[in-house]
């Protein structure tokens, strides 16, 4: 794994009022901060993954330049390097680590940009899928401090469906007993496999899997890509920083901000940034009506549908053909004043 | 629940060559048989159902009217009414109980139709989800005896994304410890209530969620949703049966008939029945795209999208506009000579 760093933010009070302490925001940057601080990216991880997997859009030449750019990525809390239930001592061990926000996790950043690198604003938020979440309330937390936005495969607000597809892998985790509410001693295989299958449903479209596009990848069948992609893509995943990553996606919603009592709708209207907002076209659970509808309420928003059969992959970079897509429209933002 | 016949098989041989001792085919039918065996429909049941779920398509002055038509409901293999893992005794009982074919289905189908009653050429064959399956499978094994087909939401073949949706339920179900390979003392309830959230997400739309419907039909919230409604559908069925009758599905090809080594488009292209087929428009699981690539194959075929927003159940009258829609456009087909 590439290098990343700690930002020790001590006792963190939660948006629930809960503190965690000895909080840790893990890390990652690239590129070099300019000696005016202007040339800031922030780019979020998202569910189950770290750094590394937004390292294909960084890089000198790449959408993110680091030959311009300075880019920070910063860890989901959850992930096994920012603060997860894995990590974290008693009392907030196990499933007895507490419910963390998005808004928690864009505050710990906002501590990090602000009071690690001095920087006051932003050239660019961006995520995919979780990531999106967190670029989504880094534009209504902090209208004047984030220049642009560019939402990947993901949401304002957890759709009701997309609550949904997560209590199901929430439920075939969790029907294995070895997962003990929690508490097991050894990993709760049965669960866990359960949880992949589940999600390798979810995670591509039905064209994806009607035009074998696995057996291009290697794979001679349905079996061995669930056992050789999905199995081990969450497979080695400690349940509970799954569970607790889960928790933050589902209550994910701009309109939970302070000032605008639940209105979503009013919170994005309140965004400044320039959007460009990527879903993919075949995305099961972060569909592109969802952010159609979200376009439609930030003034100025852009939405660039995806083409790709990729579903929800499509935004991390899996497919080569929607990858240059989302790069090239990344560049396109970053050059527009 | 209403009354349903038994018709006795005796030992009936599967086309894996297994010996099932002692088979039995449940049916009810509704309407008379008219003196010249004229005015049979067969209308199969589909996966989790009984021949109950199938009646709101039946009765005086509905789309499939006994005032006109002698109509058959099979039940399918593993429903609990014929044979079925949970009724067979040692050495066929639970997990021992063999692999049914949908061909097996059709094959008995076969033997009640022409046996019990007569019949030598039927109006018309329809069925929803795995009834579409042994619909197609009718009409591409006895082509001369099937008049009409109405395949609705469902498929000729079981594509690869279907088959990981299967799988992800699988999984789920038996990451219980208590399901014990089949041999369970008490139901696995943890696996069942799994099985129950994870379907939750595929059966209905992600527009069907976004809007709130469940609201419309009095839950609260998803919660409510998932607990009122999903986890009864299924979460007192016999877990063996449940897996039995997703064994069936997830072999289903007509490919695979005698004659045609696998080729899904011959087998097709040799449908001599006049067909109309109605897929979902928001059917996450039996996507229209599919069932438009087999109309293209079958002359004269006919594809009518029902436009819904209830996904796959929209296949079971569960949405009164598509159910109006699907009650037409088998009156049309019934009228069509």
């Amino acid at each position: 794994m590439s290098a990343h760093e700690i930002h020790e933010l001590g006792d963190f009070t939660l948006e629930s009022g809960q503190v965690l302490p000895d909080a840790r925001l893990a890390f990652a940057t690239y590129g070099e901060l300019a000696a005016d601080r202007s040339n800031g990216i922030l780019f979020p991880t998202w569910f189950a993954g770290t750094h590394e997997a937004n390292e294909w859009l960084i890089g000198p030449g790449r959408p993110l330049d680091t030959d311009r750019y300075f880019v920070i990525v910063p860890s989901l809390f959850g992930n096994g390097l920012s603060s997860s239930p894995s990590t974290t001592p008693p009392p907030f061990d196990r499933a007895r680590f507490p419910r963390v926000a998005i808004r928690d996790n864009v505050r710990a950043q906002h501590l990090l940009v602000t009071g690690r690198f001095g920087i006051e604003r932003l050239r660019l938020v961006l995520g995919a899928s979780m990531g999106a979440a967190q670029t989504y309330q880094w534009a209504v937390s902090h209208p004047d401090m984030v220049e642009r936005i560019a939402p990947i495969t993901g949401s304002s607000h957890t759709s009701p469906h997309n609550q949904v597809f997560l209590e199901g892998l929430r439920a075939a985790l969790t029907a294995d007993s070895a997962y003990a509410g929690g508490d097991y001693a050894e990993p709760p295989r049965a669960g866990l496999r359960a949880f992949s299958r589940v999600y390798a449903g979810w995670g591509l479209s039905q064209a994806f899997y009607w035009r074998h596009t696995y057996r291009d990848l290697g794979f001679a069948g349905i079996e061995e890509f669930l056992t050789g992609v999905w199995e081990p893509t969450f497979g080695d995943w400690d349940a509970n920083d799954l569970l607790a990553m889960m928790d933050t996606w589902q209550h994910a919603d701009v309109g939970g901000t302070p000032g605008f009592g639940g209105d979503t709708e009013a919170a994005l209207a309140s965004i400044k940034a320039r959007a460009m907002i990527l879903p993919s076209r075949t995305d099961l659970y972060f569909p592109p009506e969802d952010e159609e509808w979200s376009a439609a309420r930030i003034a100025g928003a852009e939405l660039r549908v995806v083409p790709t059969l990729w579903g929800h992959l499509a935004g991390g970079g899996a497919d080569p053909e929607a990858a240059a897509f989302i790069g090239s429209a990344l560049r396109e933002l970053l050059a527009r004043p």
